[in-house]
């Protein structure tokens, strides 16, 4: 995400905790010229994602901070590491310490639930994708975690790619009728299409005109003749709660992807604090 | 929230989905004056949040929409039940759904795990309360679905009730001095103090000066000693670590209020779908 | 206020000065590199207040401009002193020079009756506090003048403390039901409630329930007599067109707080003015 | 003031006033389904300024109010003249009911100020204008308000007619440098400048190019004289410390415009209050 | 472009044309009662784009506006042909009428350029297509034209296509380490590449992992040349300086996509006006 | 324009082109420590228009930019000239490349056409000036590429001057009505009114109380004869389907303004690259 684009949502994410406006503790108690060092550390082992989004909560209620990076968004951390270490005024540490916290926390906590899934399957061929069941107005940040994390990003909106559904082939009249609607739409996009069936991806396979297939909520053994079909004429993507329990079966049906709203809707967040020594 | 409020939100995240600006999928396959009918089911068992702040995409969207309720929030749902049914436009019902439902999911999520604290300290007189550890710009959401789920809110913010930490503590030369600063901060705002241990307990309860203390990662045997020399003089709450399988105990101290960030950062997003019926 | 929040309101309004976008008299009779020097200077006495906030309608025009202070905020200012001085290119200072003042004065204007007040009241036990009858989206700023001048604040807005006033009384069903209504909020909200007689006076008393009492409209000897049933029970506040010429009465009947809309909604600027010295 | 700007402005004013979204004590204390009816009452005769501009505040909160309006932007009003009534849910009104009134008594406020000015000028030719000494971030609603009153409008910015001060002049190198410089700025805009003195007019009169003369701080013996030597050759106006008791004399010399700031910066607030019958 | 954007792009055209806020000249001749109706007229033929954009301005400025619908978005338009009639208040009319003509003459104008080069490839398989050299903050409506003309869209921005351009290339250290750079974006993201030889070409070819190839500043025979290599193995775009008098040679190449800057840069307005019956 | 509404706007076409957050390609296949130089130049004689509004959005993107300016707005460029050049970040300079060429190019493209009229009617009294006939969002930029073009402006919106039109004429009840109902519009405002004949003229001229004549859509005979009426006493304005080809005839007509709708809705851009040597 832009440097612009990220300015702008942790504003928004300052100006909710400001509310009227103001810090009345810090202000009340903490000199105006104080001065503190705070250290980031994480609590439990995770992987590390919105540092530099996190931290310029500090640089962003005030110019005056020094910030020393100890870890990279993508790396594994050990609990207890420090990840940052911030040196500014103390009301401003103070004020900003929340609302940095809470981005790194969440994304972080993306970060490390996509890199479990990751590893489960390690040494197939299957990659880990992101849906766009997110949290509302989060969803670039929420995928920029999963790629943290080792995963790979679906679609951004319903503007990026064409994903037609069961109920758009419904609507349409069928899978040939909403394929053939779509091949107008413009060469730099992507068409993928979903099916339930076997039945239904054989239609698929046979008119053409898609480069992704969606098998959704297929047993392993479908999954398995489905992809069977697939190989060399279009690539697959496996999607239907996915679990951690689950997901290394799903990978060894050979699919190319499998998509996991879990990443981006349920990520317990990464434990995270701040030690400030004064 | 107020609905001026939940508007802006959900505009924002239905212009998040659209980028660019185009359900494009939807465009080119589902026909302009194609209708739909459909039933937004709970896969899972929770409490419903957010059910109108969900539903106000699809008005957003398009305003040809007739929506039923079946449900309010803070109804305990059962597995498979309606909640609402939504008829309108085809095009404009699919453009909308994914934003309405990761509204809904989302909230109810966070309604459901409060209540399976709320169920855990009943027949004890301990509340559940909420943190700032909220996912960033939708605090007042989240909020909202603790109150939902039977919780009571903590401060909004920074800005609407004084909550002295160890860190002000440290800076300001003391509880004493701490108190003593924010004692004329305005006669509307609450004052809570941070202690971790029954000897800052007692300084805060000799000087007198606050409204609510906050006893920090205490042991449950500590716990108990602290509230009951805080019995009838001070409001107590507990924080720390507390979890589904903890909290019981923690309420059986005699503590007024437990508040716990994992309603807020760590809530999975209860399992919705839109059953569409073209 | 934060000055995140105070730069997007001093940019809202150079925008409004703009209009379509130029100072078209500096652009075309000022040349480009021409610098300039002022004096802002208060021409009446009075206390100071927006400071910081004016002066950064320069440093938003222009980068280049190097400000020197002389005075702070909550200052008392004698006539035709010097409270800042100003130095940079020319045409940016006459830019911004109307927006600056406009702050500068309209604060200033607030800190300096508010102080009005608060001299009225020395001696008593009593504070002067505000309301929410403020200039429409310059409430954060009025409220900071109020504090300026010596004054305490009240509630910021409908969302961080409970206010009952009658109407709520009436439509709850009684003082009993209103009270009741609001016990559940949350531990971090204050509880104010209005009466206008001893009777209603007499009823909270004895229900229990609140923080704040507002004596609303109360003449003198009633308002004494309210006070002395209230003291060590609960803090008393008085409201309701109390001026300059009343204020004293109604401190030395033990009031501890005397809520004045006129601080906000009708103080007269401060006259200030900027000498420039080209 | 344009529909479309009227609300983007009202609905600032309301987010204001909820801060984190909620107001608490209406949601608490008042049965969602209760009705009101209130009347919004002058307390002391003033004109009035604003009325649609407040009485949106209502409908923006919600869409099922009645409004019956009794009085129009510039009616004169007596005390206790009720000028709207309106009707519906009891929490939305009491919700909107401050924001509604900040807009219409300071709009108002200025309306009888500026009214006051008009009258006392009433029997010569000249005519009321205001400044740019707006509070920041109101300026076209005030300026609407000076209407009201019976005043014209000055410019409304920087950006819609030139206005070469005293530092224009300085910085230029002199009258005519300063008025050749802005002769091609535009057929549309017209040209004023400020002059301190007898000397300096004459220079302006001599040179041409200026469609009005600012004739600042000249006291009433100059003033006449300075007027006698424009007279249908250039618009004049006085500028300059013009209050209540000076107005008529400044007004008597004959000059077209008088401009006084104190109508936007200094205008107490109209009382006016909402009377509800639940 | 979905009815959210539309609406908030117009009201920003609308607040550029109010500027400080008032239609002073239709406020001040016109009635506020005064009804109109008019007739909006094409002056040339054309191709119409933005109806439904443009005459939002009507509605949003005032909510009393009755429409007819004569033509249609993609509909070629004969001279003096009548596209919609709109009826209502005379004042808001006026008002609107600049902002409404704006949008659909520029609109319009980029639908009957993109229509003219359609045209002159017909009866090859070429698609004429558009760029991103287009109008800042216009882009979503231009490209909306552009397909009112017969035109498929490219990329709408940096997020949704993968375009790998010379200078990718050089800094990624060649075409391969280039195309392997991006091959893990993600499988819902076309990827192009640019490539300005034959040598070049081949090396694409070869190394696979692109799904169009963008043939920059090829003479036509080049072009040729190159579109045999790719027949059946890779979508070719060609784009550089094509003009409708090349266009058509460059189409019977064989290429699939030309690219065409000129459509969304350069496009001059269709003339159209709004014939005012009183 | 000034430099805050510059940065607003070019903020808001940087995130028009990231969309979802990301330049996707850039960020893949170049080093994040890559630095590269590029030359702005011109491919095409011209006027420059917008350099410093294009440059802004490098250092908007990326704060580690070194640009280096060769020519400045007003010039008149050669083909293949560099007008500036920029060092720094590889991946930044690109991400900004596209908006900041669409900028420069747009604005460029309205001075050199602007000029071209300027030359026509060089040796004639007449200025040519623009209209609100603009490209929606862009106006105040679109009228200072006018003034670099040597051209003036007329005015910037419904705001700041009086024009009064044929519908207006028609709807107050005639020319003299018209004007009457103006005259206290204040008197910092122009007034301009449209006549399409010479007999609405004389009644214009008869009546007085207009700075401005329209004269519209009249051919140069009767303007010739429109004008000699005026000489002296109004200022005279030709409109109205004026071309480089007409514009000299209408100039010698004597006239004192020639308003071109084209120069604004209809100019092509200049022709510009950005040649990057990595």
């Amino acid at each position: 995400m832009n440097l612009l684009q990220i300015e702008a949502i942790v504003k928004q994410a300052l100006n909710e905790d400001l509310g009227h406006g103001r810090d009345i503790t810090s202000e009340l108690t903490i000199p105006s010229d104080a001065q503190a060092k705070a250290a980031l550390r994480v609590r439990k082992p995770g992987v590390l994602a919105g540092l530099i989004v996190g931290l310029s909560a500090f640089t962003l209620v005030d110019g005056d901070f020094e910030i020393t990076i100890h870890a990279n968004d993508g790396d594994a951390l050990e609990a207890d590491q420090i990840v940052a270490e911030i040196e500014g005024p103390a009301r401003s540490l103070l004020t900003a310490e929340r609302t940095a916290l809470n981005f790194i926390q969440q994304l972080s906590g993306i970060a490390t639930l996509t890199n479990q899934y990751v590893k489960k399957v390690k040494g197939t061929d299957a990659k880990i994708t992101d849906t766009r069941k997110t949290i509302p107005n989060l969803r670039a940040l929420q995928k920029y975690a999963v790629r943290c994390g080792g995963g790979v990003n679906h679609r951004s909106g319903l503007d990026d790619a064409i994903l037609i559904k069961d109920n758009h082939i419904a609507t349409a009249g069928g899978i040939k009728a909403a394929l053939d609607a779509v091949q107008d739409a413009g060469h730099t996009l992507k068409i993928e299409i979903e099916v339930d069936t076997i039945m239904q991806l054989e239609e698929v396979l046979k008119h053409g005109g898609a480069n992704i297939v969606l098998l959704d909520n297929m047993n392993v053994a479908t999954l398995k003749k489905a992809v069977a079909l697939c190989k060399g004429k279009i690539v697959t993507e496996a999607s239907g709660g996915v679990t951690l329990e689950t997901v290394k079966a799903v990978a060894e049906t050979g699919v190319d992807y499998i998509s996991v709203g879990a990443l981006t809707h349920s990520a317990p967040a990464l434990d995270m604090g701040l030690d400030i020594d004064l």
